[in-house]
């Protein structure tokens, strides 16, 4: 599981110094959270436009221990990793500039995630630099791992398909997903949204909602699709949490499928994972997949129910989105990446209880 | 629409007598507070064995300027119509005692909601009185009002299957769902829990969840086949919200529709409906339905979305699980038996903004 | 308690006329919501610049059976009464414009709250028309509902003054604050802040605070001290709901007091207000009072505890800040002044079980 | 700061062992995180009656990878150091067996918090081993860190009054409480009422309430006498979180004071305290002491705003009550007596953004 560090970065050295482009977001936080804490990168530095010159500490409270203060971004220095948390668009634009800055470059946005321009083209709206596509690696490291050793770009996956395509890998693994229909219904946390915030999504019209969007046509097909080999029907409802995304498969199998058969699928995939945890049944509160149990950490939890009756396949899939969904993801494929312990810096493992958190 | 009233209870005196049996628990006060606004109905008891003598408003704050004081169920009294809000079993034990009290019964709980003893059996744990499951009329009055008027014993329409069947009854009436693949990923708040509470619906464990519970096998299905005639895949969640059942219907119908037939579809049988309201689409933060819109009233959301690619129709459906999904049902139920005007006493509209509620 | 109707408005008409001046926000919202549901008013026009030719349901959910559409702020035609909810400091530089359109104005900001220019500038920044300050009538009506009847402007109380005067009136009637020393924290929910939000109002970053904000120096003090005659000590926190506001006052009284001193001033105070309710002690869930026993309602909750050993009174006092806090109170207000039953329209009772609302 | 380790526990040796007695609930699931992680301590058993046999991550989500499983209280083996997390009046009870069983014991409850059986009794209802009261060490390390050392019983500080002497603490030092009045007006999580549940502390009950209890008579009251010194008026409300104690104080100091005096009696007092943050004012949207800043972790945050006009400072500290209010807390002083880094298995920084948590 452990990759050969093969990149271009020197990891012998004492640290490996690292900077965050787009730092005062909430996927730019939490990597300045994860980085901080992390046993072989150095901090450099966090970029924001807004509030250069301020301590991150002052937007970010986790970090206000911390002395490092936000840069301007067109005050980048050379690094060995940067890491980019900027809004889709941005990396596409500046992409040579960041790769003249750092060997690697780890790109959280939606920017490079898709094989080719025509995959582009056919769910966002022209891509400024379709040359690179190519080059990039897409990293949901338990699909792709072997992907990322010597990598310049990584892409990290996006918040809504790293929980889909977790829940549904091992079954287009099994041949499962073979001639499968497949329904997701997804329900996210309102820091998916991004800090900034506008009417919709103010405590007072976003709390208690059970809110649809992207009823169809949400932009993640595109990833969970190129992942899985099959197209699914995806919706998305925002509720009452900050953090998380849990991911409802309804799979239709195209023949007799049984517990036994889902079992070794789900095992043989998952057993060895250090960040995805098999959570199906047993007694207590917390029987199945759920947000709560994975708040704050790098963990995915999955699970399923067969429904004998209807021939479908329930399969469930938690999520924190701005940790497995976002910076945790990132920073799990750089420590592939680079040659790192995989649970670097990804230790933590929730609390108990807690609210969204 | 109205109905024609035909039933035993002589409408024609001053005020219609109205007890609830299980008046401590939530849809006990929420029939409690229709019933105290309602114009025709005069309120007579409310049992509950465990705050007898004490006043309801005790229990339920909106009733805090009522004088009513909770009753033993033993004590019960002569009355025009008996609501029952009691778990599921305890009408069916009781049944004959109710009739005895009431020339109407209308009960909220699952004990006669289905037609046979064979589905009632392969659903719950055997029926104590099958031999009244043909005498109770099933009341989703959009639905089946034609059979409410003359009823003795009415079983108002569970919460869940309340939505789902209103997100579907239009398609299955103009036969989209002949031959169509369902999936109905259901949303619930924490009142449909009930009051009384556990570990597991404990602030501290149920706060900001997206929890499923019956990933298959919810009892609610038995009811929507028996009103789509069509079997559908069901699942629930909790999630964080107190009021609300909210269902999105995934539709593979087996041949091509289009929008224009689905708006004809949703519009020729909700148009004329006081409680239903279309809402698909626009802008502002409120486009689909959503229980927050609804939440406190007696009115469903429902919505539809077409998504070519995948030949899928996704419905939305929002309602208030204790309003609409219950209290409000069974009093709009008792209106159309008795011939009052539909929306008598269920006249409220809703508040915005509004957390949960 | 009923006001002789002696103003100008002529109620012997079919209905009084009423529009509302910016009627997008959360109190004009709330506005068109009671308006609509009073038996004496008739909706003219709802303005908002914003929104301007689009529906009042499209913002506002509960209107969505509605006709009325938004109008331009400056397409305001003549009505009876004229209610302005639009952001302190716009009533002040229209308020000829208003009164020549209205025999009668109901204004909800803080404009004309205060009686003199002095007071005025201590508080805020200037105040563009001085000469009316004196003109104006506060509006609490259970404290000075005898001002009300006949007035030309009317300034609606505000949500945190309300609270707060509610609860200590008795004691200031009584004399008990005489030489008092006197705490308020008061907890507010998310509404307060107004529709629109930026990022410290985001539902990610406001949700589950317990946030101090105007730790001192509060502006509705100025409200406060100018109807109870002492100065309190105010602090406001923000707080996990979207609709409420708790003031929990502690007084701190000159001399002994009794708790029958106490009951008896309260209750010869309030024992015949419709509004106000009385909630101190008892068994149950809901002993004193609570924003959520009162969400949707005109009705404020009063009770205290009186601390022997620290010879201090506790008093809670709770309120809906949009409803009683601010467009219940208007309409409350309206009623008087026009000689209207008090209660005309405001009659909900609110929910149980019920979110923040 | 750090103390010299002289207990009796051998720390030379590979691991310090530890066991919890009482660890399904919220503060033994949390002691079982903060253990789990701790770099001095090994896991040696941890005990629930209800669950004995089952895996603690059945009970605790964040423990799911651990192999331990609860134990019977009865089985209860030798251990260097036994946390105890039971309900009040368990531990005096079995003090001789928990001391028995190992050298240091240290316990979460009430039950050895007082100095004296005098105190003891007027606060709660008779100790059953009065004679170990003073044998006990308190402990808030800030305020008594130099007594921990070697002791054989420590009793961790209550949250309530954590959060309220942190706060209070260095006005205390600088003489500044003295002939001062003091409200303490503090807002709690559900957390605080363990796990379990019943009917109040529903989720529908519980969300969004701004709920007194308390009003007077608060037992931490006893605890916050002993170490200011002086007496406090004390109110709590349930707010909707489910981490954190926020304490609002108001005091108002004898004479003059100025904020150079405070800041200097603050940042004295705090600025070498690991685990204590002053924060006051500044821009953005955490200006002030919130749970959200600090839940999941072992930080306080103490700020204070002068109110010139009114003589009064208000002090704000916020703390998670399941950590630095307990579990967290107990850990710090087992590391302070046992002579390991104070923060040692406390690092945990915090999340952003994040709901209650």
């Amino acid at each position: 599981m452990a990759a050969t560090p093969t990149g271009d970065v020197d990891v012998d050295s004492e640290a490996v110094s690292a900077s965050i482009v787009g730092a005062s977001g909430f996927a730019g936080g939490e990597l300045l959270r994860l980085l901080a804490g992390h046993p072989e990168f150095e901090l450099s530095q966090a970029t924001s436009r807004e509030y250069a010159g301020k301590s991150v500490g002052s937007v970010h409270p986790p970090l206000r221990g911390t002395d490092l203060r936000f840069s301007q971004p067109g005050d980048l220095e050379s690094v060995d990793v940067l890491f980019t948390a900027t809004p889709h668009g941005v990396t596409m634009e500046h992409i040579d500039e960041y790769q003249d800055a750092a060997e690697l470059v780890v790109d959280l946005s939606a920017d490079f995630r898709l094989d080719t321009e025509a995959q582009y083209d056919e769910w966002y709206d022209g891509h400024s630099c379709p040359g690179k596509l190519d080059v990039a690696q897409y990293a949901l490291p338990e699909v792709n791992r072997e992907n990322l050793a010597g990598a310049d770009v990584i892409a990290s996956g996006g918040c809504n398909a790293t929980a889909t395509i977790l829940g549904l890998y091992p079954l287009a693994e099994a041949g499962i997903l073979d001639g499968a229909d497949v329904v997701v219904d997804v329900k996210v946390g309102s820091s998916e949204g991004g800090a900034g915030g506008g009417a919709a999504s103010s405590h007072a019209e976003r709390s208690g909602v059970v809110r649809p969007y992207a009823p169809t046509g949400h932009r993640h097909e595109a990833e969970i699709e190129q992942w899985l080999g099959t197209s699914v029907s995806f919706t998305c409802h925002a509720v009452d949490m900050v953090r998380g995304a849990s991911a409802t498969c309804h799979v239709f199998p195209d023949g007799p499928v049984s517990n036994g058969d889902l079992w070794g699928a789900y095992r043989g995939e998952y057993d060895d994972e250090p960040f995805v945890r098999m959570q199906a049944g047993g007694s207590g509160t917390y029987r199945y997949p759920e947000p709560k149990a994975v708040a704050g950490t790098n963990h995915a939890e999955v699970g399923f129910e067969l429904d004998a009756s209807n021939e479908r396949i329930v399969v469930f899939s938690a999520i924190d989105n701005v940790v497995k969904g976002s910076a945790g993801q990132a920073v799990h494929a750089a420590n592939v990446a680079l040659g790192f312990e995989e649970t670097a810096g990804l230790e933590f493992a929730g609390l108990h209880p807690v609210g969204s958190p």
